[in-house]
């Protein structure tokens, strides 16, 4: 499997070459690849690489399948869709493993890696043309972090509601947060929207309050990594003081997820763990120590935005509307 | 006049030599001198080593010194004590100039120079006994940019009432912004206090709201550059978004500022002209470019929160609490 790097974007494209899973889970750990979507989909292709290698060493699957599901799961807790697509893939190993070959599983396990990249694709797509009905005149929108084509395997969830608006007429320009730690949105965000054409304006995180106050923006428009029955949302920390402040300025704050981000086994967003990471990636940047030494530094990587903060929510097969419990369930039904 | 520079902490304990007034206004313009007080006395400093050289080089003080007044009246627009004491030093000089040689002249404005920078050093320390009282037990308190010994000449304005706090033994600890593009929260607040031996949790500027939803701090204090008739507080870009936050939260919002930062000739916020810096500032973190090339940026140095967010406002004269009007306008009669 190839990978972009995308810790060496925007200024290097690199790619990286994965021969096996544990350089797969690496790759997750360390944010090579990232956003809840694209995690998913590497972590099946990571499970394939882990089946092909089994069966190499002449070892059993069903010994051996669960234990590397087990790691590449660990390599995040937060975005659900991680747990989601390894469980899809253990599922199908389930179904077929009493009557077929661990040669044969290692190919339908291929085969269902494969399926859970091209629906990504098309799950992008209907989540565009709906979002894009968010925006039924010129606007200027914010987003955070990145929801773009690096963080699913097509057009992306917030950036591919952008893109189509924007193909539609009706995004004026997007106000971009750098997103601090790791900057995915001066990096990724900023990067994938100007190679579009499209006007991007970046800002620290810090300023978005000022931008709403002042008039510069519409709407807000983010991705998410967990949303719960109730509709509380998991997102990359920032999220959840961005919500207060679109309602403090009476502007719609909308998300768009797809289906296999949804968690319906958790009622509420308490219930999501937060990944803590390390305090380095706060005192430092791109290798420049901007903090002095025999401090401590707290780094969620994400936070949980209540419901009630969240205008509509963006998915695959339709825009739904606050409130959300009802709806959630519904959704239930379309999953895999 | 020697000035460390701030653009090179906390790694580098450099000093400026300002041998002339021009020095000086490009020190406050590139932010090696900054913090409003600390504008202020460099800039009543500079005033007086541009006298010395009219002096020396035998021209007319009343021609060429309001000339070099409004140089470094122009270095940066928002912080209202640089006007404060270019003002307070020009009115000496009017008083003087009929009746003394230019060299006397010069010696005057020098004591008055002088006489700025020792009474901030009372001021700070007034308005951190006063300041000290509004924590009557532990608690951990989040602060914004740098309003420290480096932003003033003393102890500082939120940092001096945080230092006094913290030596009656209430407070536990303290949470630092970051305070992008600059980082005077990690480069300069978090050096500060770590050196007098405070707990230091460095967070980037957009883990406020969940730490505050987190219960991880039961207060908030900021310094000011400007704050008008009617309360509004013109500070470092990110507190008005801070402010709304701790409202939602039912967290006190603070401000501590001397009187030389109240500007009794603005009714409100609005009128409060906001400094934009460059835009690559936001393109670049600690030298490292992190943004793509062709992307624009918008970098407002401040921002205004709005009266009806902050909780009270600590000065020199005592703690000042909303409703603010009738109380600013009292304050008017200390000011010089």
């Amino acid at each position: 499997m190839r990978l972009i790097d995308q810790t060496q974007l925007p200024l290097t494209e690199q790619y990286i070459e994965c021969d096996d899973y544990q350089r797969v889970a690496e790759a997750i750990r360390r944010l090579e690849v990232r956003g809840a979507p694209a995690i998913g989909a590497a972590a099946a292709y990571g499970l394939v690489l882990g089946a092909r290698s089994v069966v190499m060493a002449g070892q059993k699957l069903d010994q051996r399948l669960p234990e590397i599901a087990a790691e590449l799961k660990a390599t995040r807790p937060t975005a659900v869709n991680l747990d989601w697509a390894i469980r899809r893939m253990m599922k199908v190993f389930e179904t077929n493993r009493h009557n077929r070959t661990d040669a044969e599983l290692s190919a339908i396990l291929e085969a269902e890696a494969v399926s859970i990249a091209m629906e990504d694709s098309t799950v992008n797509n209907k989540m565009a043309e709906w979002g894009a009905v968010l925006f039924d005149k010129p606007t200027s929108v914010l987003t955070h972090c990145n929801a773009g084509a690096l963080a699913t395997v097509a057009t992306g969830t917030a950036l591919g509601v952008i893109c189509q608006a924007w193909r539609e007429g009706h995004i004026k320009e997007v106000f971009v947060d750098e997103t601090r730690p790791l900057l995915q949105g001066s990096r990724l965000t900023a990067f994938e929207l100007s190679r579009q054409g499209i006007s991007v304006i970046l800002i620290t995180d810090n300023m978005a309050a000022w931008v709403m106050k002042t008039g510069r923006v519409q709407a807000v428009i983010v991705g998410a990594d967990r949303i719960t029955l109730n509709g509380d949302v998991a997102n990359k920390i920032g999220t959840y003081g961005l919500a207060i402040l679109s309602r403090t300025h009476n502007i719609p704050f909308y998300v768009a997820a797809p289906i296999s981000t949804f968690d319906f086994s958790l009622i509420k967003g308490e219930d999501i763990p937060i990944e803590e990471r390390p305090q380095d990636e706060v005192f430092n940047f791109a290798g420049v120590r901007t903090a002095p030494l025999g401090i401590q530094a707290f780094n969620p990587a994400f936070d949980v935005t209540p419901a009630e903060y969240v205008t509509a929510i963006v998915t695959e097969v339709g825009v739904l509307w606050a409130p959300f419990p009802d709806k959630i369930k519904l959704l239930a039904k379309y999953q895999i």
